[in-house]
């Protein structure tokens, strides 16, 4: 299985460990096309020694070449939510993972919509619950 | 003319006061359809009195209906990326708004797409330029 995971790179950094952590999850089920999101070296300022362009045409392809996409939606960024409309669009299968954090929400295009399947989380147990009964 | 302006609520208000000002100024061009965005007392939280799936529904038959979509992305946004997804895979025109943002990049999703056309910003003369040129 080919799994695509989401996360914010230029949006923030702030939940790089988690993406980690979730990605460590996901490869016992399959390839994930998108490891460097973990990368603890992988800063705001994005990926170094590439082009945007070329960045975009490769995460493109990896989205049209997964089976699933996986997203960690807690962090607001426009490449998540870029790729998600585009996995909808292309009839990819989506979960979105979600930890509820004071005072913020998550975006109505995501939370509202039918397509998705969102799953809120605290803590990496509840992660893995969700994994095993959604990545199949 | 049919415009969708696509700007961040739940991903931060910082920018509330802009987006009014080029919702202003495209109301000089047709009718927006999302003047909300601009409302200084529309909060991160988002609107009230309406459901996430409502919300959802409205803005997608919006942005369906619209002739152009206009999106400022200088601060992150799961929905406006989302948005601009969706839009790319309806064909419809897009255009983005960006403000250099000290240690900050934009998204290479939006950067590096072809698709898009990018401009970036410091004043709001320089806004209404690239609309007078780009709104046609």
């Amino acid at each position: 299985m080919k799994i695509y995971f989401a996360g914010s790179i230029r949006g923030g950094r702030d939940d790089k460990e988690i993406y980690l952590a979730i990605i460590k999850e996901l490869q016992s089920y399959g390839q994930v096309l998108t490891e460097h999101i973990g990368d603890a070296s992988l800063t705001s300022f994005g990926e170094v020694g590439t082009t945007d362009q070329s960045i975009f045409e490769r995460d493109m392809n990896w989205v049209k070449e997964s089976d699933i996409v996986v997203a960690e939606v807690t962090n607001p960024s426009l490449g998540v939510g870029y790729e998600l409309g585009q996995a909808e669009a292309m009839g990819k299968k989506i979960i979105c993972l979600y930890r509820k954090v004071e005072g913020k929400r998550l975006s109505a295009m995501i939370s509202g919509n039918q397509y998705m399947k969102v799953f809120e989380y605290e803590t990496l147990e509840q992660v893995k619950d969700i994994l095993t009964k959604q990545v199949v």
